[in-house]
């Protein structure tokens, strides 16, 4: 079935949803997004969702060019019912739009809406994870951008920097031509060789009945399912600890598992090579959060 | 006039010039490109500028997918022609395209080539300079995106340091809205607080008659305009040097001057207040300048 997607206001089928090449979103990724996740037609975590967009457009300096909260709505909702989709993956963008000039922003923004979907497994306590396998995690060279040069709160379309993290994987692959890569994710250690985070996920392990997970300090963007997790934990009664750890420190803990809005709680089974087996506390949390799922979306 | 630009291959109307929203280019900032700028239709340094985005390409895991020197060429000359330009400014782009899968790149690339035109002043000994006055510099808090994050060589898309930098000039001009900005350029230090770079320029200064510029040790985007003033200055017989520099150092200098392919050599009349005059190195650099100009393109 062919897509449709969300651009600049109108629905547009997939091969036709475009934008300008002077469209500063493309020239420079200059644009704030969100990757949003729904069970059921309806957002997971919305609210905050929105927040971390619009403190992304605010230090972008284009705070005041992200639509109302009603508009936004309304176009992911216009764009799951034309894709007859429920349980979807949604990519929400706000970019500076084409200005005149060159890379000096002009604080007059005509910005550019654009919402992508794709279908997703069901989630909840009734439907298959999104992953496959747990989670197979290397640590790479490439080192996180640091928070003195793009602050580390920001979500925006400069994602060179996961891409380089993800071309390691290639090349530390099984087949060095690439087309085998061995694994899932790649993990940033911040400039000082602290853990950071994956490309594209938060990690967690627990160690000694102890969850942890590294803080949000400058060296990672602060995931909205962290934060569903750390709450899932509180009221769980299990303890929490937020810091700088090692690579070494998450290798020789109990359980560990990644998060991100798609993949929800995804276990690691293996860290440059060491093995874990997915533990207890992990598993409530997983537990934990299909009943989120289930509560707020069925 | 309406513009014309070349898009995967066609010449299109500035108004239908677009990529789809799933070009990674647009999605992640996920390409290379490169400024040129043409002097009679003929590209400035067009080997240099060529190699540059082999290179970066090849750092992004895409090295095949840049078309061949003479394929490049030919897309550059349409756009001219189309657009009757002769004197131009010239943005060349190579993107991922569009591919299946989310952040992790296929090997497979089918690039999306875009050639984007616009016209300068002439140049060379009879025309005037690109920039209007001399620039005013003001050096910013936020720090370039280090080499162990996204290799210092790379041209990309991800441009956001460099409008952060800039989007900091608005804050520190005269009015406070914005509309006024006072500085040309910002300024960038590296995490250590050397001397890097402009956001889209090289800086270089003269003391005790030496000219002085960072030398290139993965803090900043080899210029190619940079590269050929130091060669001036060898043929010119003007000591050079390349280091580790201060703002300090900077601003105790007896003249200073900031180069990019578009403003070529444009002297600095302020370094965050402090006054400098156009001394006679910096004349000669650019009477030598325009001359190589005019030899190889008139």
């Amino acid at each position: 079935m062919e897509r449709y997607y969300h651009v600049d206001g109108e629905l547009r089928p997939a091969d036709e949803a475009t934008v300008n090449v002077r469209d500063r979103g493309f020239l420079y990724g200059d644009a704030a997004f969100e990757t949003l996740r729904t069970y059921g037609r309806s957002v997971f975590e919305w609210s905050m969702h929105l927040e971390r967009l619009r403190s992304t457009a605010r230090t972008l300096g284009m705070g005041a060019a992200v639509p109302t909260d009603e508009d936004l709505r309304t176009r992911v909702r216009e764009t799951l019912s034309a894709n007859d989709l429920t349980d979807a993956y949604v990519r929400l963008s706000v970019t500076r739009g084409v200005q005149p000039g060159k890379l000096t922003p002009d604080p007059d923004v005509d910005p550019t809406v654009v919402v992508i979907v794709d279908g997703l497994p069901r989630g909840g306590t009734e439907g298959p994870p999104v992953w496959d396998d747990r989670a197979v995690v290397r640590t790479v060279e490439t080192r996180r951008v640091p928070d003195e040069a793009v602050p580390a709160t920001t979500k925006t379309h400069n994602y060179l920097n996961g891409i380089l993290a993800r071309l390691e994987l290639r090349r530390s692959g099984a087949d060095p031509s690439g087309t085998d890569p061995t694994a899932d994710e790649a993990l940033l250690r911040d400039g000082e060789g602290y853990l950071a985070e994956g490309t594209t996920s938060n990690v967690f392990f627990v160690a000694d009945g102890v969850l942890r997970t590294p803080s949000t300090d400058g060296s990672l963007l602060p995931g909205v399912t962290r934060s569903v997790v750390l709450d899932l934990a509180r009221d769980s009664a299990i303890p929490v600890e937020t810091g700088r750890y090692t690579v070494r420190d998450l290798q020789s803990a109990d359980e560990a598992f990644l998060t991100n809005t798609t993949w929800e709680i995804r276990p690691i089974a293996t860290v440059d090579g060491v093995e874990f087996s997915e533990g207890t506390t992990s598993r409530r949390l997983r537990d934990r959060f299909d009943e989120l799922v289930e509560e707020r979306h069925y």
